[in-house]
């Protein structure tokens, strides 16, 4: 597994669901969404947007998605909806690791690693001064795909979530990366 | 990390929070246990009677452990105990794979296998007739222990469950492996 089959596995819409346990309180949260992930080209407008914003040249970028997202908070209902892009950047020498950079909307953007191991599972890491980030993802079979993320505050651990993703459809997708032209409305 | 330094830093007392993904049912259920993780000499009695059941030489066993835990189901607020033994038995070749053996109770007893990876994490596979599980387990850090879990019956993919495990006590145990002496009462 690479960086390009793993963005192209997970492409498509998948049905997710999240357990949250607040490790402080013994306390957990679930959530369910529907998520889809469209590859974009690599000189899509907005992956172009995005490298501007990193200061990282479009030509070193991997792959690219856009990843749309329908929540529901299982405790109030809560429904929350939104999208992010996210870019892969592989290191020149070696590029089972690199850079991931993503859309963070008000948020400062802060730039993530991403490592695939040799048992085809990807490690997102986020660091910055007051957080970190590490999050496994791996397919436990095609059409299903596991995700085990520990947050970490200042102040120590704080959180960790586990996510089960089932494929809707019930087989790979075979969405094609969008061109610049079609998508960029 | 090896495999007798993950049973080291998985001794001792735990608290311990499973939720459960039904992927049929995209239901969930959530559990919360104290567990206890006692080593054992390798010629502790429990551990010669479990060799003697799977018919492996005593004197390959790595390293083993008793685990006790107190459940609590949150949905009904039923509770369980229990207790089981677990023996590492590494392959000669390379001692970073091998068999696990587990008191299973009234069930037959299967050999599941475990592999430490180059991350550290071990993974545990167990395989029958009837169904698959594959479990990973990694320390976040030496107080906090995480767990995700596949088990798939012969239906198809039916659970997934996540369990984050914090050490009660705050550091690490120094519990002393138990004596043939003084434990097999």
């Amino acid at each position: 597994m690479n960086i390009e089959e793993f963005f192209q596995l997970s492409a498509g819409k998948w049905f997710s669901h999240r357990s949250t346990h607040h490790l402080a309180f013994n306390q957990s949260e679930d959530g369910k969404s529907d998520i889809i992930i469209e590859p974009l080209a690599t000189d899509h407008p907005e992956v172009i947007k995005l490298c501007q914003l990193y200061e990282i040249a479009p030509s070193s970028v991997a792959c690219s998605a856009r990843v749309t997202w329908n929540q529901t908070i299982e405790r109030n209902k809560q429904k929350h909806s939104g999208s992010t892009v996210i870019v892969s950047v592989p290191d020149v020498d070696n590029p089972d690791e690199g850079k991931i950079l993503r859309e963070t909307g008000k948020e400062a953007p802060v730039i993530g690693r991403y490592k695939i191991g040799s048992d085809g599972a990807l490690t997102l890491t986020v660091k910055s001064e007051t957080m970190y980030s590490e999050e496994r993802l791996w397919f436990a079979s095609p059409n299903l795909r596991m995700r085990a993320r520990v947050f970490k505050r200042l102040d120590g651990f704080s959180m960790a979530d586990f996510t089960s993703e089932i494929r809707m459809g019930g087989t790979p997708s075979t969405t094609k990366v969008s061109q610049t032209a079609n998508s960029s409305t």
